[in-house]
């Protein structure tokens, strides 16, 4: 019989502006992904994606990079799928599709715009709180009227790779 | 010589669920972007784009529906141009890059991540407060740290679309 | 009562190295577009795509052009509406989607792609004959054995865009 | 120091209507891909896609299908990594995007349009003859006179992948 396949987890954060205690924990929510069996997906550039793939790299897991651009070798050197889309930030909503669940860390605009798109694709989203930005912003919410899903909020890294572990499997039973 | 384009402006909200004085509010906007010659963009659906489109046409306007499926036939019956996309909400980027400036009313999880892809791409973003929503939430401030352009408070659909046509003349200068 | 939607033609082409006697052909393609009431759609670039749209402003048409870039102000002269995707190539999966018809005139690779496209979603292509390239060598035929339309051959662009306007009046039925 | 990424081969061709001695052959040149510590990217749906899948499984190789729906689900069960995008055809761009050499076994429609864009991208293009369809014609020649990648012909599954790896080393030197 055929495995399961694994799941797959994005996480989402800023690029640029993070701080050593912010990648310091990206790293460790990408190792921990990787220790669980589960895939990291990410947009496969620098700040928080760069930090995760290298944590689940550290444990021997799999990273798959989903890129705005056209090249391969944009991706950083801890993926090791490198998925160029070449629609700039269309690839946004790529990477929530290709999620079981969804890890937000701090973030932006773009990590924002993720965000929204995992909420309309009904995916369950994990934001990791006191690290600001708006997984901070919003956890605990809905992000509209509609109360797709409830914004979850985690404390700690390994909370929030919980979490999305506990709900990926109950979505199966 | 070649006239210039027409100003496309794009007028973004929600679909369902908008009350019977945000939709007279959004055929408002649309009648006035119309009279002053702009192109009215919006996502081709119902409730704000409706409302919208039908008001750009009371004054002969032309109007564009940039539509998430894959059939022209979804738009509302006041698009004259319909753009029928496939890709869902990746569809969600082309309004606002097809767009000189953005208004926003009201409008929920669709409308923010427009907002996010307008203000990623620096598009004037004008939010018409007093009705609620991810716009009313954001005027007058800047999605995140980047600052890359305000959203600006309007009050009125006067104050809107003057503000849209005043911020595009001044950019051509 | 509305009135319905205007017929919306795409006319895809090459791009560059198109000769004189080609170019001279898109124009009265896109001139004859404006004449029957048709809304012209194309890539909005240079060309082929430049030619039909400058002959369609000559009759007072209006022209779209669906551009693979982010930059509004990359559409040629005589486009009257700039949607820009972002999203290179992919594109030109949006210019058949846009069409109720396609026209084909020569073209190369960009062309066979939206070529491919239109076919996959059953448009009707109508292929000029005489100027070489895929229109050409497809007139007449089916792309694959899964005969979804015949790529109709035309011998003039009075016979291409009469065509178009016979198949669009005849689905409506 | 960090491993070069693996190269990422797609092996594209029919989803329906491909004979027992093809899909023996999709499936054995998903086993030399993984044989060769390839990673193989497809469409992830039936047909050759999930022959090529089922073959390079059946080696411990690595699977990723990049899927035309909003739905993992749909992908089929050799699938590893499913990556679906929501754009219906427009994931034909992202195969070629992804890989470092594209190899066609037989195909219709869906085949030629990634074959173009496999082009237009100047990936490496290996057609595998013998069996029909747009990898037969298209063998040793260019799409258009832009002449921007030959497709070079193979004339069996070993011969095929022996190209695409051949061709993937040298240009890294």
């Amino acid at each position: 019989m055929k495995k399961p396949r694994k799941p797959q987890i994005a996480v989402i954060g800023r690029d640029l502006h993070a701080n050593e205690e912010l990648l310091s924990e990206a790293e460790k929510v990408g190792r921990l992904i990787a220790e669980k069996g589960g895939i990291l997906v990410c947009g496969g550039h620098g700040g928080i994606m760069r930090a995760a793939a290298k944590g689940a790299k550290s444990e021997g897991g799999l990273t798959v990079g989903i890129l705005p651009e056209l090249d391969k070798n944009n991706a950083n050197e801890y993926i090791d799928i490198a998925i160029p889309t070449g629609m700039h930030q269309a690839r946004n909503m790529i990477i929530p599709l290709a999620a079981d669940a969804v890890i937000a860390l701090a973030g932006g605009v773009g990590t924002l715009s993720e965000m929204c798109l995992a909420y309309i694709y009904r995916k369950p989203i994990i934001a990791l709180v006191g690290h600001g930005g708006w997984s901070e912003k919003l956890a605990g919410s809905y992000i509209d009227e509609k109360k797709l899903v409830k914004i979850i909020p985690a404390h700690s890294a390994e909370e929030a790779v919980e979490l999305a572990f506990k709900i990926i499997d109950e979505s199966k039973k």
